[in-house]
């Protein structure tokens, strides 16, 4: 176990329950304010930490730090230096906080200097994404979808059960929580026509997923196995693969998801380590049929973390439309990352590979609104007394997740947002 | 007409019949040498020019350039200057390399610092290229790959004729031509088997393509109109959108190509800007169906550009397998660049999009193996007395292309490929 993971550590930054941040996550985000452009941070309860401030003070002194990572837009530098560096950082981070660590404890001077209310700065987003690939690993979801649009007796396709399916997403078009996306435009086919229309989507979707952020680079032509593959994940966050399913039925065949995808995906602003996740590690699904030997595995490689969707409409209360688990997936990210590698496609720190939808067996479970409405045949009633299939503008589509054992939660912060009317 | 392009300049730098760097083209690279590790260059005849030597020398004064941009590794900060800032750098060139120009031409020793033979530079990749997206736009290709693999008399998919169909691609493997490629590995399905296996690529493919780098970006949400697309289009370059066939039919539905192309995809050195190319334009097809409102265009978006694609055994004469034509697109880089952005999804200098393997009408203007062959079934012999369905270790793949009208030749440079063999 990391010594960042020990329950019984408490900060002398307030945690209350329920707060995603106890001393045990420190994840790491970049911040602004007015007067600060971007700073990497961490959080505690509801501080923000600003890891600059706390380097000019002095308390990341005799650490293999470049402090020139701490001011740059993105993490890609801080992260690119490794793990040892960054659990270095998380260790002294943890000792920093510890209620039995006096210095900037006692120090009212340096901590005002330090902290800041989490509601008082702007998140960015974290990562500059090289590449997005998107995987389609819950067997629960791509059951629904082949069940929905195919053959429910031949729901998973031939490939399904051999490999995990994925296809390369857009990276320009990720941005950070809060972010307000507008309705895409595009064309469609009507039922039955023959000759498609241009407009508005009008099956705006949701898809929960987690996403995980490569740390580490490959040189082309090399592969990373299952084994090595933790060594190349820095850590997670909570991710909203945005969808338009009507453009995405018109154009998928035969090449994919395209503008169906590409007008937005909204990640959480923190990353979440691979350590902090440690504790929360569980066995993933007997794989029948045994999988070729480059994707065999060994460990703990699935993890048990809470999942939570909501819809709140723009003058209304929310309701939670889906409550899921990440540990539902079939294929688990070593696996992703071996065969995303396989061929030899080279991996740069600030890839992001997403999970496709995390949907469970129960509809209460599902991970999108095409599978809770079941292509809208099932309206979802609202507490406003209107009804959803898909979102509608004016909606905020809330994603929470965390994974919480031993009276320590770890969560992700949350990624949120609400749906502009098309122009 | 631009300045640049008449055909009455000629330069002081030798160029001979065939070379495809008359005064009149001026792309742009990025060029390397033992004490030099990357600085902007163009190119006249088998001269490449330092623009940062020149620069040093004060032939770029007066130019509302960024110096900067000159000595970056990548050509995307110099191209993010615009147009108005870049074809100013073409005229410049254009008059410092004029024959009746004798201020560089009489300095032998500022020449030498300008001037570089081709063959001892090194080129590397241009552009950093945040997102590469691939389309499908030849109607010949399309038709014979659905003649193909499904109903030859229901080649085309019911929604290629509507859009320009496309997929996002793996942009951290586009590599410089001269790169050698290693022989991917990965799931195959063998004829008849229900079991996938695990091994090297044994069709493995090229596919002949012409990539357009964006030259200037938009903010998520916006769009950019067939009319403005020239606008965003910095320059053209040839594009080899190496291909695995038998890992892409196991893996690529529904979600598209993903392990089959993602192992590599090669460039040629030199961006040719759109304003080179201008007289070269010609009308495109007609468009039958008529096309949604959003993708029509006026004038003339096709382009006239000879294409040519060699198989260069290890040791073995080389075959010139297709003779193909840029002019053959049915979908334009202003149509595809207007679809591409309708829902909103933001574009970035440097990013690339690829047309799509360039067919024509005959078998011998066939852009793939897999068509040339027709599936392995018509084996192309060499001139060594071998015969190819596929690729095979130790060759080389030479793609070149030039348009030429009015004694004019504007080329690319080539792009050339070795396959080594899987690990």
């Amino acid at each position: 176990m990391y010594k960042t993971n020990n329950t019984a550590l408490k900060s002398w930054i307030e945690v209350r329950p329920g707060s995603d941040f106890p001393i045990q996550n420190i994840p790491f985000g970049i911040f602004q304010t007015d007067s600060i452009p971007h700073h990497v941070a961490t959080i505690i309860g509801n501080q923000v930490i600003d890891l600059v401030a706390l380097n000019d003070l002095g308390y990341l002194n005799d650490l293999n730090l470049d402090k020139t990572t701490l001011s740059q837009q993105y993490l890609n530098d801080f992260i690119a230096q490794g793990k040892a560096v960054t659990n270095a950082v998380r260790e002294r981070l943890s000792d920093i906080f510890n209620i039995e660590n006096k210095t900037l404890q006692e120090n009212l001077d340096h901590r005002s200097q330090v902290l800041h209310d989490y509601d008082e700065v702007r998140m960015l987003l974290p990562v500059k994404v090289g590449d997005y690939t998107d995987f389609y690993s819950s067997r629960e979801h791509a059951t629904n979808v082949g069940t929905m649009f195919r053959d429910p007796e031949n729901a998973l396709l031939p490939n399904w059960l051999h490999l995990p399916v994925g296809y390369h997403g857009r990276a320009s078009s990720i941005v950070v929580s809060g972010t307000p996306i507008r309705r895409p435009k595009g064309q469609q086919i009507p039922a039955g026509a023959d000759q498609p229309i241009y407009g508005p989507c009008r099956l705006l979707d949701f898809e929960l997923e987690m996403g995980f952020v490569i740390g580490k680079a490959t040189n082309l032509g090399d592969s990373v196995s299952t084994d090595a593959a933790e060594d190349h994940i820095f850590g997670m966050c909570l991710f909203n693969d945005w969808s338009a399913r009507d453009i995405q039925k018109w154009e998928y065949v035969p090449l994919g998801p395209f503008l169906g995808k590409s007008f937005a995906s909204s990640i959480s602003p923190w990353i979440v380590t691979l350590e902090a996740l440690d504790p929360f590690r569980i066995p993933g699904p007997v794989q029948d049929p045994e999988v070729l030997p480059y994707l065999k595995y060994s460990g703990n490689k699935n993890y048990n973390i809470n999942l939570e969707v909501m819809i709140q409409p723009e003058e209304g209360e929310s309701k939670t439309v889906c409550r899921s688990n990440f540990q539902y997936m079939y294929w688990n990210m070593c696996q992703q990352l071996a065969h995303h590698t396989v061929n030899g496609c080279n991996i740069n720190v600030g890839d992001m590979c997403a999970s496709g939808t995390i949907s469970g067996k129960s509809p209460d479970s599902y991970g999108s609104m095409l599978e809770i409405s079941w292509k809208g045949t099932k309206p979802v009633p609202m507490p406003d007394g209107t009804e959803r299939k898909f979102i509608l503008d004016g909606d905020t589509v809330i994603m929470e997740g965390f994974a919480e054992k031993d009276g320590v939660r770890i969560g992700f912060g949350g990624v949120t947002g609400k749906i502009l009317p098309a122009t």
